[in-house]
């Protein structure tokens, strides 16, 4: 299958009305207990691979910026993860090899997981404390995911993307941060 | 300025209408001036700063996974830049210190040069043979900017990340792929 | 225990002599069986955890130097493995839950699978074709190793980045690489 | 020039002989101020290019485990830098682009400077408020440098790894840490 765009203007519009449509069919109830979870752990861990990774990441550093301490896995500077921390995983089909492995040990050390994710019977279900479900078709084929025109998981991935943005503005509000005062937390070195 | 939203769906909604302005904003024909200078170039390079550079490597990912061989300023296995390559700077300002730096290191030996900015009349303006403009308020202020109530720069960077799926999703189809077909190319390891 | 150096003589001295005793642990004749692999594998991958994985990107860098094709796993531009590649784990214990998912992985798409450690009955040893043990005391303590008095598995990394180093030594000499000519395939832009 | 070792024996020797005359040309006095400035600093940032950015992300990790709060500059989680802190720059040459221009950054924040370098009198020597110097050859010649036989830079690259892990073991022994208890504070995900 060939995407069907001509234009940019189709290309944009494909991909924000499917994002429209994965948004709008997110449970705001689970994003909820998700947000309640960022607010109450001691330090939030973020674990994904690929483009997943990358949206995770995004979201990492503005959750820092709001002041929660929050940490890649892999990091150069990677503390210890404890029973007050939660870990974020980022994973389709919760069928990632390495993200289950380390909702594996994380759990093992009483730590909190939360998985956003489309797949809700994956491997990672029976782990996660709180699930997200982003209802995109990934590699697997549920019959109650948003079908995608675009390249591979692309869709997972962008919904990832705007759901971290939409989940920190919310926590912005929720704190009464002023958005001005912000910059000072930010990196200045580059 | 506290963000105005109460519900995960005024948090989406947000951020999505504020993407479909900026994406309307952009001229199509530097889109297409864009296109051109992916498709002859022997290799792609691309830099930018923080979460301007996570847009940039997501589009990075898939510029490979078409068979355009992308590389990140700063990767293991990063080669040397020539005259037959092409760089793409991520900057909103055009006036980030190190992507600055890193373009006229390229300018010197060849390499074509494209900016994918707000900042029509930056540091980095001389030294573009391509400027693509998303005309998104960043640090500066400039009159005609779409103003964004996100957080930081948060729209330029998720504009810079749906512009580059958009422009992939155009890249598969002139070429032509079979986008089932394009996992052969995919990491298979994690 | 804290360790017994006075004076920076006394440090580095105390890191040089155990990085020589590990040295000279480490047999020939599995060096040479490793760089047959690698002269002969179409792609290299190499994985391992925190400073483990620091030794081994600095040992792909300069493989990349000499014309070997090598990628760390979880990189932008990581293509797919396949039956003609050869993945190497760098693991004191061969024990550490990533690398090991990842090499059964790799295993089942045929590639073959160089392990650099200390514990030669580790849950890697099935699963590698080549072996390079490297005796040094990590985690476990097993009777025949060489004990370090530096912090957590420092001496294992320093090894790994030595022998690395050595073994790119050996492969410039055996393809008889002009050095000074080695600049023209390294990274230009920073 | 082609490397002149036959043997691993020869190789590894090599690189160990070299390592060793490169560390015993250290002023030890220049290493005193620079572990004194990395004991009053509030946080710590390190940069550097390529396997010197490697070496410098080993020695980063063993500060944090140590408890002194290290970044590198460009990771998720990095922080605003101030006049409270320590700016480490790796740089054989001194005049390495991006290290420069993250030093003049730093520097107009305050933070103090402390470069890592071969040269004496390069571009950074003006902002540079600790010098330790490491006299081996790398892209310049000085009458005074170590000539190294390794492939291009390696000699500098080691010499920064052996100086830091060296500097590690000081510091942990003039802080009278247990070094058995350093684990807690290693990261426990992979």
């Amino acid at each position: 299958m060939t995407p069907s765009v001509a234009t940019f203007s189709d290309s944009y519009c494909l991909i924000l009305d499917e994002l429209r449509r994965a948004m709008e069919a997110v449970d705001p109830g689970q994003v909820e207990a998700f947000l309640d979870a960022l607010q109450v752990s001691d330090k939030v861990f973020v674990v994904g691979v690929g483009r997943v990774m990358l949206s995770l990441q995004a979201f990492a550093k503005r959750l820092n910026h709001l002041g929660i301490r929050t940490h890649c896995v892999g990091d150069i500077n990677e503390p210890a993860i404890t029973d007050k921390d939660l870990l974020v995983i980022g994973s389709g089909s919760g069928e990632s090899l390495v993200p289950i492995a380390i909702a594996q040990k994380a759990h093992k050390y009483g730590a909190r997981i939360a998985h956003l994710g489309s797949n809700p019977r994956s491997s990672l279900a029976p782990l996660a404390d709180i699930f997200v479900r982003i209802p995109v078709s990934t590699k697997l084929y549920l019959p109650d995911e948003i079908q995608s025109e675009q390249i591979m998981s692309s869709l997972f991935e962008q919904s990832l993307y705007v759901l971290g943005d939409a989940v920190t503005l919310l926590l912005a509000r929720r704190r009464d941060l002023d958005l001005t005062s912000l910059w000072q937390y930010h990196a200045n070195l580059e």
